[in-house]
């Protein structure tokens, strides 16, 4: 019943899904790590990266995606991302769709900001993997009130033995 | 060591973990999309979805299914589910327990809910795939109080064009 | 293309990284459920549980993790965890890093606790599965002001009929 071609295929299905889900979490962990090196190897190299309304800014390019990173994130003392559950459509062998379930809750100096969002996604394969071709943040809720509680400073000592 | 037979056992396991995963992702993206149609797909014909107390309500069967996502969708001009970690283990080849932690925030024209629980399931395998046979909706937390931040309605122009 | 040593490689590596994310659910599942007992099983012997500043407390070996857990949650008479997206690397055939999202709320008599944190984890292959070597986490937000809404009690009546 079962043979060596289609078990093959079978697998690359699981992985192609797997690939896609890591790509979409390695988002959010490169956000919250502010690491821009990391969320540079996200991408195409023409892909576009979209904020919708209220609060649109967009970029084509891994140079202005990094770039837009960089001026979202730094200003704030707190950002985080939180991905909860997507659902993943193969468009044909070698593309596809998602959609995302989003939170983030960010805070700079005197800007508060909390939301709920889905991340719709367009996905590619490229030789090295598959990439984002397009991310749009659709915004569903959004809070911009003064909330309670503060970020908390990293301690460089916790981080002394730690492999991770 | 590996035999074709034991390689086939162990991916159907995997795909068994991930069909139940995506089920639960699926279910939530239904309720965000508001896509009813994709929601009717999630059941067993005879299946039960219950939500708990203290707002109790229940349905048996897709179309009672389908009746009570409109009924509690309609009046919300917000209303979006966070679907987190989940644990599924199988009772035997076709059947399995589930349970996700959830996070749902809604909004309707004088109402505020927001809350915490856990979706506690019950899967069966059929012809078409992995679908509930019963979903109950354990709350843990609920507040009804007035929150602040507005729903940001959807710009149809924003989705042209995009392929997602 | 195709051989039955590199299906086999290639499933593994899937395997592998599916039950790191599993042994991170079944976590947060321990805790949400107040299951020591599902709690014990996901640490080497000799593993450290760290909570990092500004709540340092930690645990090493699996007795006195438990204890920790006990302690931690028996006051409370809320308390979620809710796990988000994680990134799993694999530092060698039986050892990886992990970082996972996270947020928590709980409630004890006068205290009231909500947070946002990174799960840094260590994890080693035992001979039955996948451990946690070392856990730390990292609060990124906290907040301890009061809010509103209510722990809502479990009625053993639900349960009653549910196979989960």
């Amino acid at each position: 019943m079962d043979n060596l071609h289609d078990l093959a295929a079978r697998l690359k299905k699981l992985e192609d899904e797997l690939a896609i889900r890591n790509l979409a979490a390695r988002f959010t962990d490169a956000v919250n790590e502010r690491n821009v090196d990391a969320f540079r190897e996200l991408w195409t190299d023409d892909a576009v990266w979209e904020i919708g309304p209220p609060l649109q800014v967009s970029a084509q390019g891994i140079d202005a995606i990094a770039n837009m990173m960089t001026r979202l994130l730094e200003p704030k003392s707190l950002f985080i991302q939180l991905t909860h559950s997507g659902v993943v459509t193969f468009t044909d062998e070698d593309t596809a769709i998602a959609r995302f379930t989003e939170r983030e809750r960010g805070k700079g100096e005197h800007d508060y900001y909390e939301n709920l969002a889905i991340y719709r996604d367009e996905l590619v394969r490229q030789a090295n993997g598959w990439r984002f071709k397009r991310r749009f943040y659709e915004y569903r809720y959004l809070d911009t009130s003064r909330f309670t509680g503060a970020a908390i400073p990293l301690d460089p000592h916790v981080h002394e033995g730690v492999g991770n």
